[in-house]
């Protein structure tokens, strides 16, 4: 079907925005068309200028017969540190602190502008590697796990502390829960994950590193390979910590409950190096 | 800053996308592209036609000093039910066939397509009731709420079965589990819902409908509003559910141990009625 250009540009966006991470052909949009290659260059060429230019991400042209373009969304480090700021502000509310020093944000992880933010940021980090499954554990880090998986375009995967029937068999591990440093146990169902898979790892919060240890053991014990530990927002932690290899987006730097001030700034993701 | 129309509907496109059920007046992209608030129009009557031709959902005009534009996403019935035939293919494969008669349906509510799916047929089904937040039960629900919110752009809250310290003060029911008849106790984070907020009840699966019945409760205990309850699936229940009102978006009709055979149908979303 013959459309005009200004037409083309708004089917095609939504493509590629719906399929991230996926080569997509010239033919395809040819045929879709009904146009020449050589159109659908000059059109996607037009729309990697917009994508550049809006930092959205990059289109990527892969040149050959098997060739195509690739939309791999990506936020520009400045984009993802001014978005990564206003979350920290929100953080650091003094209405969040609850007893014993905790921190509430289950608001924000059920935010869909929150949650797209850090999904971006955290698939930007990994845009360029080859992930074929992200892993999280029940109950806060799902959405952080959706959101990245989405923007990677693979599959995620759900860790869960109590075994349930309807997972079919699991894999377990015995974890050092660092708070309380009682040993606890993590299942993963067997079929969630095939092994040689390479694994990103995400959760909500990190204190003494214990549950991403779990984690990190659990993706072991599936032959499978760590690629990465990204962390919403780590805390303040007396002592060593069981992982040392991990990015936070957020630093709890302090909690003062006598004046009730949280202090948040940007996660070691930001770190210059 | 001035730019072609063929470009400006790729930013359109874009924005409109990410910012779903939201009023976007004239003047925001009159101002952003340095244009007359007519060619605007002209530019969103076109992107209005394109995400008609699509099947992507409506571009509404809200005239007036006031007005402006609302992209709503929404699914025709045909394409909501070819998506849902095609999961339903999924869903009946027969190595899903747990101990017990149970279905293994974590990978679906893992795969960033089929969520896409399931959020926009069920955020189709109420794109034009006022919602004001989808509410699920830990852990299968998260994901099907969280798509469904991402669509319809309004945050989700989680229901859990064990309480934790995270989540501050919270208001908990008890409920009959339908499959055991055991009571048991579902709790909400105080602060996480407003009182006459309208809410959207989503679950994975649906059997004797007590977890749902439970929410229903949730519900009414902090004076909001339900508007409806959907679920991705209900299975056979022999005896009367505890709740009656509800939508599923698949039906597993039958499920027979002895032939390993999973039967899926669309479920009562695709009733005629």
């Amino acid at each position: 079907m013959k459309i005009k250009r200004s037409e083309r540009m708004i089917d095609m966006t939504y493509y590629l925005i719906n399929h991230p991470h996926e080569l997509v052909s010239l033919s395809f949009f040819a045929e879709k068309y009904d146009s020449a290659k050589s159109s659908m260059s000059e059109d996607l060429a037009i729309i990697k200028k917009r994508f550049d230019a809006q930092g959205v991400g990059d289109l990527l042209t892969i040149p050959g017969a098997a060739g195509g373009v690739k939309f791999v969304p990506k936020l520009s480090q400045a984009d993802a540190l001014r978005k990564v700021k206003r979350i920290a502000t929100m953080l650091s509310e003094s209405n969040r602190l609850l007893p014993g020093g905790y921190v509430y944000l289950s608001d924000l992880l059920g935010n869909p502008y929150i949650l797209k933010a850090i999904g971006q940021i955290i698939a930007s980090k990994y845009a360029d590697e080859k992930i074929d499954a992200v892993m999280t554990i029940a109950t806060k880090g799902v959405p952080i796990a959706q959101s990245v998986a989405s923007y990677l375009n693979v599959p995620f995967v759900i860790v869960r502390r109590d075994s349930k029937i309807t997972e079919g068999p699991t894999v377990s591990v015995n974890y050092v829960s660092g708070s309380s440093e009682r040993i606890e146990k993590m299942a993963l169902s067997k079929r969630s994950l095939r092994r040689g898979s390479r694994v990103l790892v995400v959760d909500d919060f990190m204190k003494g590193g214990g549950t991403l240890n779990g984690m990190k053991s659990l993706v072991e014990e599936f032959e499978a390979e760590l690629v990465g530990i990204t962390v919403f927002a780590e805390g303040k932690f007396n002592g060593e910590r069981q992982i040392s290899d991990y990015n936070s987006l957020l630093f709890v730097s302090d909690v003062d409950l006598k004046t009730k001030t949280i202090t948040v700034v940007p996660g070691n993701l930001f770190n210059e190096n």
